[in-house]
């Protein structure tokens, strides 16, 4: 059966991006993999196996376009309320925490950041009442 | 530690694209929440915890921006040369497996698939040799 195992991004700053994921959410380079014309960065911690890949294009100059398709890649903490007070305080400028219900359902308490390109990353409160592992 | 949970990408038709990752992919509806102005589908499968997230605008009448920043969801598979010719017998058309090295260093064997809006799908060989688990 088929497993997720990453998501791919393109970015233009691969030090800025490196700096970005390792402050924000603890990802590490797993490994790196330059060719000719690009560089492949995988990003991972010891929370799981997904990884988020950067691809650095070498002679891209400007900003990727995101379109309006590709919403966000979601992670979740132990406590999103000191995370966000902890990135806020990293000057990661995150937007502000919210909670999500669907009728009386309660689905989540969470927040988006920004990436250096542009991405948005929701980070989530993990575990009950919320849905999210 | 930040824990990466989902991906998410606006799709335009829900039951094409929950028919398209159940049949490529064996990722089934964990959870449908329905809102006034959009639905959220959440599939997975027995393989991992993460989860891919379509949500679903009701009011969407043109296809999504792709935009040229967000790459691709990968899998990973048993199988990636058996798994090819079910697809292409499912009609979905993938695209010619391929390897790819970095230099003297064999990276994995993989091809592409699309789903119903666009998005690109890498479907990867599992383990040795390549990286990919």
């Amino acid at each position: 059966m088929a497993r997720m195992i990453h998501s791919m991004i393109r970015v233009r700053d691969e030090a800025a991006s490196v700096r970005f994921y390792d402050t924000a959410f603890g990802l590490k380079v797993a490994d790196r993999l330059v060719f000719d014309s690009f560089t492949l960065i995988y990003l991972s911690n010891a929370e799981q196996t997904f990884e988020l890949e950067l691809t650095v294009n070498h002679d891209r100059t400007t900003p990727y376009d995101l379109g309006d398709g590709y919403g966000h890649l979601a992670v979740s903490v132990a406590d999103v309320d000191a995370e966000h007070a902890r990135l806020a305080a990293a000057g990661l400028s995150p937007l502000a925490v919210k909670d999500m219900s669907c009728g009386a359902r309660f689905v989540g308490r969470f927040f988006f950041i920004t990436d250096p390109d542009g991405y948005r990353i929701e980070v989530l409160q993990r575990g009950a009442p919320g849905r999210f592992l």
